[in-house]
């Protein structure tokens, strides 16, 4: 059985421990969110005042010139590039994610319709993203393609020659599991199948290779483990092969070849840049820039490498505590075991509907209506124990079950930059003090909030 | 003829006084470019410290509800749009101006195609801004439309049968000549045409009445009068009568009727909120807050009617005092005087090219290649006598003229929250200066920058 002393150990041998001195951690939270919002890293309120009260108050509009604001989507964007397998100049940092895939995709579509015009379909994964499907499905609409949503195991039969697009978040938000970027990429383009990759829960977390993986787009956001802030810009990454053969459709003046020559035509700039649009929010992009220096320190420490080892080190512990600790609790794993198919968060499951197994400790009233609508014998429970977790100061996540697997999801990210091995110690005795005791069925913490 | 005293008169008479405290106001600049970029209203930086020391760094994940980042873009619409003249629930804050224009063009375009399925073409002016003729050219391309691009004067006889949508930017960046939106859009229903008005030079600088006008769509930044801050987020409108008609294409989450319920399948929330897209920049969108509340407290003191009295009586005293102190140095106004034509800005001209007058003073040596890049001889002067009043701190910018009229613009704005009378004095007597002397003409002056 693994001790409190065993995970205090491991601290004490962690390479990446001066890490955590770069965040901002609240008094008495173990936060295990950091892949839905990152921690603060304590040198954004500083950064973000001194963009506030002299760049912006004293040198006004100079400092797009003087603070470098012109070309701050291009500066992080190489500050990120290595971390995600990109060469230099190939990635910036800007707008949302939804609306770089909105490019990408668009992007992606016009040179399936020059090279294969009789590719109609873009395939991806039915538990992606949602906003990935969304704005697959308002592309796919008004070009009248098809969207056609998969379960993981059948994607490979459906790489057929009617696909143009094979889109894929590349670790799943919901289960935590990772595909094979290389080879899923490899078997795409030997049918002549484009791909996107969907990078938001994976930058910063785990290694990934773009080009090595001969990838064709990719997009991220900036607010999860790369700690850039609430609704920090995202980016975009294009491989060279395709950058310059298309413009994307949100030809803002900041993708101009020279946007400050004020031509009405569109004449679109070389390489990535024509993936900018508008002008960016330099506030928040500027916090942002916080988060992507905290990796320029973790790179003398062993860099992802380093941070990958501890990353499955973390939630290899989590597991198994939580399967020594918490057992006969009808709680299940929804995560791979195997650490090539893992990112860097753990999914327990808890199952709901009539057939679920009987909890321990008493349920809610027979048809009492839960936070998730569903009668109080059918629910499973995972919402309020996160919701009592999270009264404790242990910050995990819910997500609900899909009707097929009738698996809710309690959702637990570990971020290798500020998380230890005692916070994850500390947290499953938090967990197994909630189910032991039966907390978890106070009425206050089925409450539903507008964010789950 | 005015006289510094009589400038000082006018601002001890000046109700709207006391709002030029709620602003950082660097010491020793007079500041003419608020129509580029708005000066930071005080209340910033403890907002924005507030904004990432307690509610990210603090309530991390939990913000979303407790600090309500999840709505604020649909409350700063409604704190904006009294002051556009839009309803409760018609304005969300999101974007950028350029993504805006995106979706509401879009939107239009799908209307037009239901409705009218023969008219295949955009039209907009030629002096338009240049992210709205790229983004529209983009859009235009892709659907098979046609972009057409007028001269003010052109547009009336243009309201045609195969028009589908009118584009026009109330009040023009270049010359500050603004629009009669109501007497346009009428014109334009009267055959059929939807109009979309952008706002960037209009909002919180001229009374814009979007209901009143009856127009279709309409969008705006909200980094120049409006105050928000560096690329802070942009807005949209749409006319109620067209919200829920179709989804605009940028369809991610927060667009969705229940984001958080991570369902597959787009479903469009009902009215504005549709307008949404990904995750946005809090930090940033934080600060926009900040300028839209110093209009709040314009309310008592007279609101918009307040703000264009003073607005127009800024602008009148400029054109008077350049023209009374000024004369001689072959400036021209591209504004027009008419009040209902003016929008809060002034634009002076020079007139460059082979054939144009010479200046006063010693030109640039025969041959020499000026900052525009044209040779010394067919400079206007009129970049390097902006560089001159900034090196003064007297901030303006310069645009230069497009080869039809051979006139560059020397570009002045006077927000009427922050600009005085005196400043105004102050700015001519500058201008004055700077040209009595051809201290313009130093070689320091003519280094082009990245950003004009």
């Amino acid at each position: 059985m693994t001790t409190l002393q065993d995970c205090r150990a491991l601290d004490a041998q962690d390479p990446l421990r001066p890490l955590r001195d770069h965040f901002t951690l609240p008094e008495g939270v173990i936060y295990l969110d950091g892949n839905s919002l990152g921690v603060a890293p304590k040198a954004v309120a500083a950064r973000v005042a001194d963009v506030v009260q002299r760049e912006w108050s004293q040198d006004l509009i100079r400092a797009w010139n003087s603070a470098g604001w012109v070309d701050l989507p291009q500066r992080l964007g190489n500050q990120l590039a290595p971390w995600i397998g990109a060469g230099p100049d190939e990635v910036v940092c800007t707008d949302t994610t939804s609306i770089n895939l909105y490019k990408v995709l668009s992007a992606a579509l016009n040179i399936a319709r020059e090279d294969a015009p009789q590719r109609k379909r873009v395939l991806s994964e039915r538990s992606n993203f949602p906003t990935d499907l969304y704005i697959a499905e308002a592309l796919c609409r008004e070009r009248g393609l098809e969207l056609v949503l998969l379960e993981p195991e059948e994607i490979a039969a459906a790489l057929q020659d009617d696909v143009a697009v094979l889109m894929l978040t590349h670790v799943n938000y919901r289960t935590g599991a990772m595909h094979d970027m290389a080879a899923i990429t490899a078997a795409a383009h030997a049918r002549g199948i484009l791909t996107i990759w969907d990078l938001c829960h994976s930058a910063g977390a785990v290694p990934v290779h773009l080009n090595a993986a001969n990838a064709d787009f990719s997009i991220g956001c900036g607010y999860k483990y790369l700690n850039g802030g609430p609704g920090a810009p995202a980016f975009v990454w294009v491989h060279p092969r395709h950058t310059d053969r298309f413009w994307q459709p949100l030809a803002g003046w900041f993708g101009h070849a020279a946007p400050f020559e004020f031509t009405p035509e569109y004449r679109p700039a070389p390489g990535i840049r024509r993936y900018l649009c508008g002008t960016q929010p330099i506030i928040s992009l500027s916090a942002l820039q916080c988060g992507l220096a905290v990796f320029d320190a973790a790179t003398p420490l062993g860099g992802m490498q380093a941070l990958r080892t501890k990353s499955l080190a973390l939630t290899d512990l989590f597991i198994r505590l939580v399967e020594e600790r918490c057992a006969g609790h009808g709680l299940g794993l929804a995560t791979p075991r195997a650490h090539a198919q893992r990112g860097s968060q753990v999914c327990l499951t808890r199952e709901y509907g009539p057939h679920a197994p009987p909890l321990r400790g008493s349920l809610p009233p027979e048809g009492a209506v839960t936070a998730l609508g569903r009668p109080g014998g059918g629910d499973s429970g995972a919402y309020a124990i996160v919701q009592a977790l999270i009264a404790r100061g242990v910050i995990g996540d819910f997500r609900a079950g899909d009707n097929g697997k009738h698996l809710d999801i309690l959702r637990f990210g570990f971020t290798p930059l500020y998380i230890g091995f005692e916070d994850v110690w500390n947290a499953v005795e938090h967990l197994k003090q909630v189910l032991d005791t039966g907390e978890w069925q106070r009425a206050e913490f089925n409450q539903k909030q507008a964010v789950t």
